[in-house]
């Protein structure tokens, strides 16, 4: 498939050893990240941000990875338009703001003028031969799926419907696409993309580093489902406790059940629904309610549903409020997390929620990540750092390894 | 000629289309520009400063590019001497500010110390065979001219007369060799060198780009001379203003006319003298002088002197003011823009001038084309860059370009 | 011995000129600089600090040195255990302070409890198979002597009796197991670790750039002895001095006499006792003592005692206080000069001794030597620089260039 020489890098596929984290190479080395982005980012339908950041015509953001920037932009109510920030002329970056409005898309260099669909408009001074029409702004492939706006950098993006179909459900129960972006951070970690994900992976780390996540979640839900469905060892407590609400829930109306990939694909994706402690209604330090009810819920069900749509996306989402991750690979050791939390478009701050309370448990527990990976990436540098054994409650880092693994020995056989 | 194998630069040379700016590697790439530096900067004749710098005996200023940091020091009243800073015995820098005045060139390390002409005069605790002649400081190839201090790092470096005839007339005109630095300016910008001569080459960028130059210059100027002579489309309009001028002038007594290169060679040079807007004597705000008359004008002859020495020098000049550019490569993707504003040896600041009416329009046009150009090399850098057509107001940018696509291939075949 | 293609190296090796410093390759090449890290520092014998620093049962500090830290922890009175600061799990770092105290070793991140010599208390979650005695830390062969701890980071590293034999008695006469730390500082310097320790094998540079060491040692010494036994011309004034110094030391029970390397081999030692100048009895301004006697000493000798164990470590002691110096690379171009000053275990600071005095003239000098190196790195990047001669006063720098050519030649054939 590829030209280069990656003989190395197969063996050193082939030498993993099964219950065991991955190689040192794998976390700190340049051409493997630079694969990596190549493989896995830049083949991978992302959501990197929401609707409801850009609502009137020519509201913008910008989204950048690596070397690229890319403008995401409305054109209309019906039509976000996502181009490479490149101006076709002499290549200027062509919005230099990360968020703006701009009815008309104007280089600042040379002021080639571009509709908001793309089209060149205006360019002054050009030879006579000069033909408007081959010189659109390149576009990114793009899809807003329930308000989430995803992107797609390869040149064969595999097809979105395929890829959001066994998700759909689980997504459209939470009615992003009446939602709006309540507060939204970013934290930066100088670790490794799959280091980062590998913490995302497990939740053995829970008990020692994450108070909060623990004062809302049962150690039961944490041992079995804490990184996902399947991950840890099975709990009789919590299964019970699962089919008991799986009936109550299904008897109110509401989806049940989970979604994992069975056969090896270009997908890395999950889903589950799965009940709270008794009495907590919500991802929130007091299991209370902190806004209203959102898409089908007319009630509280006593659940929530978290999703993965790929490596470098998650869901969790309660019936009030929704917490989104994108992982942005930004260099070998640097990995941005993305956080935005959602509401319903109808909830008003101060009044229906509150910022503080919305964002506790996520944004404590990703302060902690942040500084755990980092430890974790300081370790890793080291010589002596050799794999160790996995744990009984590390199995969904273990299929994320597999499926990275795989994916990119496919790639460079 | 050279031992590397150069044949992939080679093939992207011959790929460059000919109304479009270059590829992407040729403003990105690390080994391009230090084949770049070595190709043109150490083989061009570059000035550096103005002898006013440096009135008295020992006085002396730095000029560092690269690895390499030279002492511009002037020995007596009719020489100035350029040495490479660095100590013949175990090779500490010798100079460590980057100006002062100093009688002897002492060492700080070990003392050894050197007499203005560079010669070795003491070192102590030598062995009995050591030969103090043999070490004298290493001397930088300089020239100084109308007092412009030259400096050429090549070993073989092209005959100065040759290289400085074609201008001879046109600097002189202007009686540098009598004027002094009212003050000078460094704007550190973030591109490559090419991509910042590029906007220094064309001027199809000013109506968007640069209000105060549009108010200064004509309309009908910008288009047809605005980056130098036969760089854009003909004016009839300004045209017709040229010849009168010219023949004015010429009855006033001054010099009039234009230089550009006609084949092929190492040099990259231009000159023209073209008149001002109706009633501008001077090139500011106001178009009225900003200070006392220089060289050989005894009046104002309402026009003014455009001249590059090579890619990396340009002067222009009114009668009563020059303004001087030194392009500095400080990085693959790192330029800095040196600005000197010259006036007569007797004017007086505050009496006969005044710094922000000087520095006005050059200031503010270089400050808007630093931030230009950083946004041309961001955009640069994606994946999505291609080339794209250029204007009719590019033709100067394709010279430039031409000149060194040339020149790269006769250094690597 | 080692697979890549060193025969570049090994030509520039055997061009290096005898009476010269070396070749800018040597002092700013990256891939000579990890061959330097992994020739030469991890594979010496090296002291990192003091037992005096963790007197109590889980004390600790970390000692790092490129991507490796080292946990140094008390175990028990008579213990001290060096780890590698990764766990055994997932390779995070264990210790996150420089320093602290720590009855058993928690990873932070999974929480996997290792006891103080290093082996697996405690692993929760694991699979049956799991085997905890196979998942101790690892060690980093480590020595304790005289106080002093030294590790190695060699697979296979030279024998530490063989090693220190010559050097003991020396060591021991200081008392420094009796001592403890009254303070230290670190001076990063950016240069090359070879040109740090030029500079510290040679006093030529002493006259004009060491005001404070010129005061406390006379210029006779300086000469003939300023950067150890047998580094600059002979001095019979001083000879004469050292003579009857000796027969009065002898006299009065102490240690005299000196050490050299006579044959080559992996180490690079020296060590000789040395009178002061007339009536001073400490290295200190006033030659005053500055602390109470250390050691085996009952009056003050009038001399003092310089030790290199290794070309990364000096210690330079007075009757009443020691000197100790690590030179710890950092980067190509930069290296970390860190000083202990050790008093004895009872002196009390404002009683017995004043930081301040103490630490006045390697403090000064330090400061100067940073500064000098700093400027001598820089000029050794310039393309112009060559070695040149070296004076009658440079035998060290000769010494350890040699040493060190040899050394690396044996590495690379
Ligand atoms: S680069 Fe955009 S108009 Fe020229
Ligand atoms: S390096 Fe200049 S005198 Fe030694
Ligand atoms: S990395 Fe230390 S316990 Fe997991």
């Amino acid at each position: 498939m590829m030209s280069r020489d990656y003989n190395n890098i197969i063996q050193l596929i082939n030498s993993q050893k099964d219950n065991f984290p991955l190689d040192q190479l794998f976390y700190v080395d340049k051409s493997i990240y630079e694969l990596d982005l190549e493989t896995f980012f830049y083949n991978q339908w992302i959501f990197v941000g929401h609707q409801s950041r850009i609502p009137n015509k020519g509201d913008y953001f910008i989204f950048s990875i690596g070397n690229e920037s890319i403008i995401i932009i409305r054109e209309s109510e019906s039509q976000i338009n996502c181009f490479y920030n490149v101006c076709r002329h002499r290549g200027s970056q062509i919005c230099l703001e990360t968020e703006g409005n701009s009815k008309k898309l104007v280089c600042p260099y040379h002021a080639w003028t571009y509709n908001l669909d793309g089209k060149l408009k205006n360019a002054r001074m050009m030879y006579e031969d000069f033909d408007k029409k081959k010189w659109s702004l390149i576009k990114c492939n793009s899809k807003v799926f329930q308000g989430l706006i995803f992107l797609n950098f390869s040149n064969q993006p595999d097809d979105f419907n395929e890829f959001i179909k066994p998700l759909k459900p689980f997504i459209e129960l939470h009615g992003l696409k009446n939602a709006k972006i309540a507060t939204k951070k970013v934290y930066p970690t100088n670790g490794n993309w799959k280091l980062t994900l590998d913490n995302f992976h497990e939740c053995y780390h829970c008990l020692p580093s994450h108070p909060e996540y623990c004062q809302v979640h049962s150690k039961e839900y944490i041992q079995a489902y804490g990184a996902g469905n399947n991950t840890g060892p099975e709990s009789k407590v919590f299964n019970k406790k699962l089919d008991e609400w799986n009936n109550k829930t299904k008897e109110l109306g509401y989806l049940t059940g989970e979604f994992s990939e069975i056969n090896f694909s270009n997908f890395f994706r999950s889903a589950e629904r799965t009940p709270f402690d008794d009495n907590r209604l919500s991802e929130t330090k007091s299991g209370k309610p902190v806004s209203t009810l959102m898409g089908n819920f007319k009630n509280f069900d006593g659940g929530y549903t978290t999703i993965g749509t790929s490596p470098f996306n998650s869901l969790i989402m309660s019936n009030d409020f929704a917490t989104t991750f994108t992982f942005i690979p930004r260099g070998p050791m640097k990995t941005d997390v993305e956080i935005m939390w959602l509401v319903d478009e109808n909830a008003s701050e101060g009044k229906d929620y509150n910022i503080d309370e919305l964002i506790w448990m996520w944004n404590e527990t990703t302060i902690a990540d942040k500084r755990i990976i980092e430890n974790n990436q300081n370790g890793v540098l080291s010589k002596k750092y050799k794999p160790g054994p996995l744990s009984t409650m590390e199995i969904g880092l273990k299929k994320l390894k597999n499926w990275y693994l795989n994916h990119l020995k496919k790639k460079l056989t």
